[in-house]
């Protein structure tokens, strides 16, 4: 995944399957003087369910000889284009997407994205920290990004929430990443953000859902242990598979080493989720993803 | 894993732990002229169980200069270290196991194994090969092993697996394989052969135990599937396990492109699992495996 | 990589990179009726080298609704899009890819390619299997297939060549794949099929191109050892890459060890390569490919 | 591996195979009060190389019940077991390894292991960071550790490798770790820590030794990366290797983009390699390793 040299914009777009739609959209790039630098489609009619299937489509494109600026490119690709094909549908790519990280205790999910946006790997803003503890403080502190802390108490959980949720809001982000923060989000809160809150479950869902995966895993006695990076929906570690990888274990391995093995599972598959919905390359279809690499 | 030039014999002990168990192995080994050139050893007590632990070890040794032959060697063993350590033992490796191979109708998983077989890989003899259909006669006859087609009727399973029981005993089997058999077998049948039913679960377990795990893993969107072999027990698709391995799927993957990926992962990890069982590479503990590699 | 319902056409395209090729190729195929189930594009020019670029293009239609038959849309294609764009470019799809095998002695990689075939895994037609010895015979005649066999000996290298060259036109093969065929082919053979033979190499190339690559791996106590298929061309294990894949090993591994681990790797390596070769996934350019899968 | 409970030493033993090594060794433990709780070993005459062979032995044990302190235990094995064996031994575990990292400016390695430090994964002490830049020294202090900036002249390299080494020796240093350190060092300084300098190479060795190796894979076109982390040697790139391995990549991925993936395998199979070391798992053999994992 290069990136292209002149500044690009991204349409993404997904709409019922039918014949036209790729020869529509690059015929108005082209006359716009948008030049493709990749595309990617998928159609789900290949599943072979038959069905007339739901089409989907990323385009990057280079902006040096637009003859709009990308407001006025994007209003008459809606009434041209989009609305004819009955796409939802939007340009991405003009403003850097602003991130929320969110943790309890553990650093490696978070330190592994800090020093990733730090390198310039991850091209966004990183507004603000937000932890239910003080234990991360110096770590995020040292990159030079504000640190809340907004402990939950026994019977302030709500408030706490609320309290976060201001916080975002304040914040105006476009994607949260709960980097191992181990505090259930309500279903209004998550409702707030579809498909832009990036949760890291370690195991290989569907095994292992819920609590304590490692110790579970050790009881079971797999030979291979995973994570899980997915969006949060109201049915815990039930969301959209972003992105999952593995590690081979061994009888040797007893819960402690299969955590310690687990954190660098963790922290790539968060990493590379996180990676691939800032490039727009991540499409959400029913209960499943359509990851263009 | 190499192969010892000289003749090998493997001692294979479980007992509980406590010092001085190898000291009393080896000792004896060495003054009855065995030369070790193999061992593996592992203690549960490492698990941070807090208990004693549970101690498992593996002996390769050549025979070379035994001043015993391996009866008279097993029995001093028995009455002088095995019995003091309240030891489960066996002596191994003095005969060529025999191995009955069961499939229904899908061929990956019996080839892999028939052509291993031949190409000397593994180190077995295969009397005879049972499946409920007639699909794959000329496949396996073309290997010169015979092959016994026993038919599932409605209202037959008892007698059709009373008809494979009987067939199993005439030929002494030591290891039965299921190869892709999908037929379920009865309490009483596996009970009759401890630790010595494989099979292969073509998903990732515990993931999508049971039905149509392809089906269901294209359902989730997972982004990697695999498969399993263990041990056969009373509860379906929750035995030990013996190997694992995974295989990366995409969107683009449905659910006969998934059959098609995993048939390769079934394959090796079926043939890597009997081939560390026949090795006696694999210990049961528990509903867990130690396999020394 | 699903598989349309309908017969389906590729488009396989390259040319240097400008504005509007997407634009032209989807218009041409959209006003002829057909339906793109898959695109896949790259080009050079975001390599970051500055030059213009060359852009690769496959497109993957439907034919329910053309409004000519395959012949005449090439011939349209080429003078009004093709032309114009100085594209070199094919349309495949219409005919069963006729590939020859060639073996020496080993049998994993050429049993793989037929299982696969049988299984219809492989949509090709094989006309022939050639060898430089008897060995296989009984495998290959096993399949219904015609093994031919035409033995080198001292000094007559070049009619034995000749001899298969002969075959190989006789039965107008698409493609020729060796299979672990231990004879070196002169340059004039391979400048006759130019990226039309594919090699596997029992190495993870550029590492122990050459003689006994799995003794040098031994020697040089490598822990990861793999292999490599490629395109023949002049250069002895210099052609470019389509696929590797590697497996892990330890000090335990001695060489006969090493070669038996890698046989698994060999033969997976060499059928995805073939199959997406004969499914028009692969470009070469200069001594690269760009592999769309 | 677990690591046990009370405190452990480790015996590590070569020397030329024969009877009764294996014997003698858990005699002797055994007879001290010593409670083994792992031990693994190899012998390279079952390489097939029909030679006498070379024995490897590593014994970890407990020392809770120990009738005599490491240092009396220690002058009683040397006399009563390794000499009548010839061994090469030593027995470890009694004290902190002191590991020294070097780096030039780029910060992926060295920050793997200091994190893996910080959090105890890495029973070691870390005395001084040494590099030729003043790009890392922020990082580094913010753990507390102290920053030795050594700028290479031109004319001045020998001068700086003498006040690199004047460090190395004050700070009594047990292993050195190259964590993306660009210097070469002289065949004199490699010759005062034999099998003591892990040098971490960003590519899969052998292929693409020397320098760029992310630029020349590239243009070799292959379809996996990898990283090698082996001990320095004379030979540049040649040294006994330790750990290896790789992550796929595409014909999309540039150089920069090889760059970057490349750092996630180069960062994993350094610390690996120094984990391993640091346990005592790796011993040296000519110019390979056995490691015990």
């Amino acid at each position: 995944m290069t990136t292209p040299s002149a500044p690009a914009l991204r349409l993404l777009i997904q709409c019922p399957d039918r014949p036209g739609i790729v020869a529509a959209v690059s015929k108005f790039l082209f006359e716009h003087g948008a030049n493709i630098v990749q595309a990617d489609q998928y159609s789900t009619a290949f599943e072979g369910d038959g069905g007339a299937g739901r089409f989907f489509l990323r385009v990057e494109f280079e902006t040096g000889h637009l003859d709009l600026d990308s407001a006025a490119l994007a209003s008459r690709f809606g009434s041209e284009v989009a609305t004819p094909f009955a796409m939802e549908w939007r340009l991405s790519g003009d403003h850097r997407p602003r991130v929320a990280l969110m943790a309890s205790r553990t650093d490696h999910c978070l330190l592994e994205l800090l020093w990733r946006w730090r390198r310039h790997e991850l091209a966004i803003d990183i507004p603000l920290v937000i932890s239910n503890h003080e234990t991360l403080r110096a770590d995020v502190e040292a990159f030079g990004i504000p640190f809340h802390v907004l402990p939950v108490m026994a019977g302030t959980k709500a408030k706490q929430e609320a309290a976060v949720r201001a916080l975002l809001k304040d914040a105006a982000v476009d994607l949260i990443v709960l980097a191992r923060y181990m505090q259930i989000l309500s279903g209004e809160f998550i409702a707030e953000y579809p498909a832009r809150i990036i949760n890291i479950h370690h195991s290989f869902l569907p095994a292992f859902a819920g609590a304590d995966p490692y110790g579970r895993a050790f009881e079971r006695g797999v030979k291979i242990i995973g994570a899980t990076a997915h969006y949060a929906t109201q049915d815990l570690d039930e969301g959209p598979i972003i992105e999952q990888d593995v590690v081979r274990v061994s009888h040797r391995d007893d819960r402690d080493h299969l955590v310690r093995l687990g954190r660098e599972v963790e922290r790539s598959v968060l990493a590379r989720a996180v990676q691939w919905h800032i490039e727009d390359r991540v499409f959400v279809h029913g209960n499943k993803t359509v990851v263009f690499r």
